[in-house]
């Protein structure tokens, strides 16, 4: 129970970081702010780049594969054609005024190149990054990252999700199962980030991680029988 | 909204090939059937492994890395060391009588190999399955896996609704747009499969889809408008 909280106090940071005003401001006054810059325009920022649009959140693409230009025109946002670890192209897409960045490229030394070199010329510009796996996740938490989603992490809580319903698990019990480890996971990552040089400390961190998500998915079963007609 | 009546309907096929009882059945007859199959215990299906240990959901893993198996036998699961696209591995892991098997192998060519093989050999037996991208869950659906889920999609979706928070979208509209936004592009996947060798009618389809989810949206945003205080 006391992981939630940290868990907000992690995400009210970035709001405030990202907008000054928390996450209660109106949607419409988007526009009026710097660009949302997208560094990478692969498999994974693509997904983003369609939902930014559908919504009509404008944002400017960094790639330095040509033959993605073609695709980003045809979402109508700007691209600029170019290897986003050089800082003349960071500077090019206005990354100074942006309201945040996007680092969802496909390499993690490439990630990590981009990555530091937005945090030693931009401070104030929030980095949200794609994490190839928990040791990227840690580099990233260390070099100041604000968010931090792993590129497999939420399409394997899916095919849990998926696989428990399919075994004849309830509907909202699986969504609660899938999100209750997210949540506890996270916590745990953020918790291990900061003892990742330690062999000790990281494995005392795992079994007590272990026995907290085992007693709240114990909780949550009591929970399911009360709740099973 | 002819769409979701569509998902539902291949999700309820997937449910009643599964277990015959539908979705409402109690989750606790789970262990008095067979094995849950992991093909591959890469980043992917280790996640969904820790996710089913959780709940007390018995699986059993097939990799061809020896380097895993220590850490399979950590979970308490029986872990078959071997290649998963041999039917002699299959075989030993007794995937004739499986419940389902998760296919989350890295490789598209390796993962083709495993869905193939099982088709043939256990026509009855549910696949769910990793796909790397779009096209690999084109060939995945025409081999007939019945559950298939791309390995950034969720993630990537993730990231936008992140985003959107972050620059002002109150929480509850965010995971809307990311919801209606998976359901239209899960419905367009499984239109797009049928018609994947067709230039003219793939082009056709993709316009089609992007007006209904344009007007989708409208329709949010005018729902947005009179939810804001």
């Amino acid at each position: 129970m006391a992981l939630i909280p940290i868990l907000f106090l992690i995400r009210d940071q970035v709001f405030k970081q990202a907008d000054g005003a928390g996450p209660s401001r109106e949607f419409d006054e988007v526009e009026a702010s710097g660009p949302i810059v997208l560094a990478g325009f692969g498999r994974f920022n693509q997904i983003v780049g369609r939902v930014l649009r559908s919504k009509q959140i404008p944002f400017t693409a960094l790639d330095s594969a040509p033959e993605r230009v073609d695709f980003v025109r045809r979402f109508g946002a700007k691209i600029f054609y170019g290897d986003p670890s050089r800082i003349e192209i960071l500077r090019a897409a206005r990354v100074a005024e942006a309201r945040l960045v996007i680092v969802g490229v496909d390499g993690v030394e490439e990630s990590v190149a981009i990555v530091k070199l937005i945090r030693e010329h931009y401070p104030h510009v929030p980095v949200f990054a794609r994490a190839r796996d928990r040791e990227h996740a840690y580099t990233l938490i260390e070099l100041g990252a604000q968010v931090i989603v792993r590129e497999l992490f939420h399409s394997s809580l899916e095919m849990a999700r998926e696989v428990m319903v399919a075994v004849g698990m309830p509907v909202v019990n699986a969504q609660r199962a899938i999100e209750r480890f997210r949540d506890h996971d996270e916590a745990q990552l953020r918790h291990q980030a900061t003892i990742r040089d330690d062999d000790e400390a990281l494995r005392a961190s795992a079994v007590s991680f272990a026995a907290e998500l085992e007693r709240l998915f114990n909780e949550d079963a009591e929970e399911d029988f009360q709740l099973t007609p």
